[in-house]
């Protein structure tokens, strides 16, 4: 069982596959249309140790020119310095045009892998394998790429569509209990923004052992999830205008995220903080959102930081040097009400602190209340 | 008096402007519709000491938070470091998706400035100035971006198109004799590939003194460029077939910026000198291409390299190497006559042997005839 969903850009319509075990099968498709004379591959270092058996020898049978190249765990792989590391590593081994770059592994690896693929003789072929879930429903889809940057996170890269996209489930089986919840928020915030049937099959997530969910349930969930960012990025590729729904929560989540320096909290955890503040914002404003469709989903995540160490104040501060803020006004993704997103500038400052309170409720239950 | 011209490309059409003193008018209009918070200037050291009495008044007068920085002349500029630098500059100052880059040089400070706004939040407004007769028929027009590696020059860069190209013929009067001739061989190439009047027209650069030549022909030529460039990228916006022929010359011209370290050649008299090469091996090849329509120009080159010190194995080798290779053959730009391109793989070497004959000739007349 697979599905393949349409992703329709600037340069063209391109693929994403989801299922489970169609790694081999489609990979050796796309290599044989693309005909490359060297195959380069960029591998997150865990997916390697736990794959490595399968994935090689599938690489040799597809090219007789396999080049791999190991990409450490965590953020600091999304530097200049490993993007360079990875442009020598392509052009010292002579990169051609008519070569393909195939990028496996989360977010970290597929965002510095497809920025190097975008930058080599500017933009070689780029096939996407996502291995986590937040790398199938989000950072694989919709082009953009990047690094890091002392001044903040993601501020260099590529708009860069890859020629497709393979989310193969059995990748999922070896997924760490941290990298389940970073996937799911952003799959409830695109049952917030666009289709409630996400929410739904999310309740899947609540029974407890997340490696009984039927493979069918999660293809059903992923494919969703894809079809949203598909159709918002086919509407607004460059982040003009309503892409910026697909934000809604990450306004408030960059924020914490730098106030935790990015150690003491993971994206996943933040954006659902921060899912759970502009809803409460949205409400300030007078809107309808109701329901406790994001709030249910408290007892998967285990905050490591507490509310004491956080303040509203210094959380507002981050919020202003965000580099989508428009001058000095902060805009929100609100809630009109459910799957109804609006962008909003709010000059109300108490309301912002009163979503604050909000959030640290959230984290420590017992003494904020 | 000036014209403007229509640039399509996949993200929007754009326009080049040519004229002589146009610049105030058009910056001011641009600036007008992009209406950034920060005006971010990038400008070519020599260009800023000769034109800051004018330059400078007129930033201001454009936006009240006007960043400056110099860009040192020379190929090394075109570095990862100094893009690093350019991201830097931009990043610490706070740039906004909704901020602008105004790029103001030749093809160095176009190249390496370019790639930093299309890098910089993922790509931010961009309006090029070239300042170089090279800058303004050829780097600034089609949205290719780049800096050099280790490997090769250009090896890493985006296709980016900016907002608008503003090319002031004013800018010329100061233009160091060198510049001339590697603006004049890139003009001679859009000659050969597309549009003879274009030779008829650069008749007047064997009269002698180049500031002597009016605006008015000046203009016309320029824009007759850029229109040759503009339709060919707009049917292969990101090189996979007939870009290729803007090219004419370029395969045996890098060969020989490599073979003499790129120090003892320019651009411009590598590409002169390729444009012989490639019109001899036309003719080898059976095709029409007579008469001395680049050859006539003779004169205006200066050669500081001997034949004796070139070799055409070694050339040969360099071109093998070229990242526009298909697999393992040379593909050339030939002529089947003038104003009719045709890319063909060349595999006799004796052929190719006979074109660097032709080149050795050229530079050192009378030891190697």
């Amino acid at each position: 069982m697979s599905s393949s969903i349409d992703i329709k850009s600037a340069s063209g319509t391109y693929q994403a596959h989801v299922g489970r075990g169609i790694l081999d099968e489609y990979l050796k498709k796309e290599i044989a249309s693309l005909n490359p004379n060297n195959l380069f591959v960029l591998i997150d270092e865990n997916v390697r140790k736990h794959h490595s058996q399968h994935l090689e020898p599938l690489f040799d049978k597809l090219s007789e020119r396999v080049h791999l190249l190991s990409v450490p765990e965590g953020e600091s792989s999304k530097s200049l310095a490993f993007w360079s590391e990875i442009l020598d590593f392509l052009l010292q081994n002579h990169l051609q045009r008519s070569d393909a770059v195939v990028v496996i592994g989360g977010g970290v690896t597929g965002d510095v892998g497809a920025f190097a693929a975008a930058s080599a003789l500017r933009g070689v072929p780029l096939i996407h394998i996502p291995t986590t879930l937040l790398a199938m429903v989000d950072s694989s889809i919709g082009g953009k790429t990047g690094i890091n940057h002392e001044m903040g996170k993601n501020l260099i890269g590529a708009f860069y569509q890859p020629k497709s996209v393979i989310a193969d489930t059995r990748f999922l089986d070896t997924l760490p209990e941290m990298e389940w919840s970073n996937g799911l928020s952003e799959v409830l915030k695109y049952g917030a923004i666009r289709d409630r049937v996400i929410f739904d099959e999310c309740e899947r997530f609540l029974d407890g052992n997340r490696n009984k969910i039927p493979a069918k349930t999660l293809i059903s969930l992923i494919t969703r999830c894809i079809r949203v960012k598909a159709d918002v990025v086919a509407e607004d590729e460059f982040e003009g205008g309503i892409r910026a729904f697909l934000n809604y929560g990450h306004t408030f989540a960059h924020a914490l995220e730098r106030a935790c320096d990015y150690g003491k909290i993971s994206h996943g955890e933040a954006v659902w903080l921060g899912m759970i503040a502009a809803q409460h914002l949205s409400k300030l404003r007078g809107y309808e959102a109701e329901g406790d469709f994001i709030r249910k989903f408290r007892p998967l995540y285990h905050f490591r930081v507490s509310a004491e160490e956080l303040s509203s104040d210094e959380l507002n501060r981050h919020m202003k040097s965000d580099k989508k803020r428009d001058g000095d006004h902060i805009r929100f993704i609100l809630l009109k009400k459910w799957q109804h997103p609006v962008i909003e500038t709010v000059m109300d400052e108490d309301q912002v602190n009163e979503a604050w309170q909000m959030v640290f409720r959230q984290i420590s239950p017992s003494t904020k209340q």
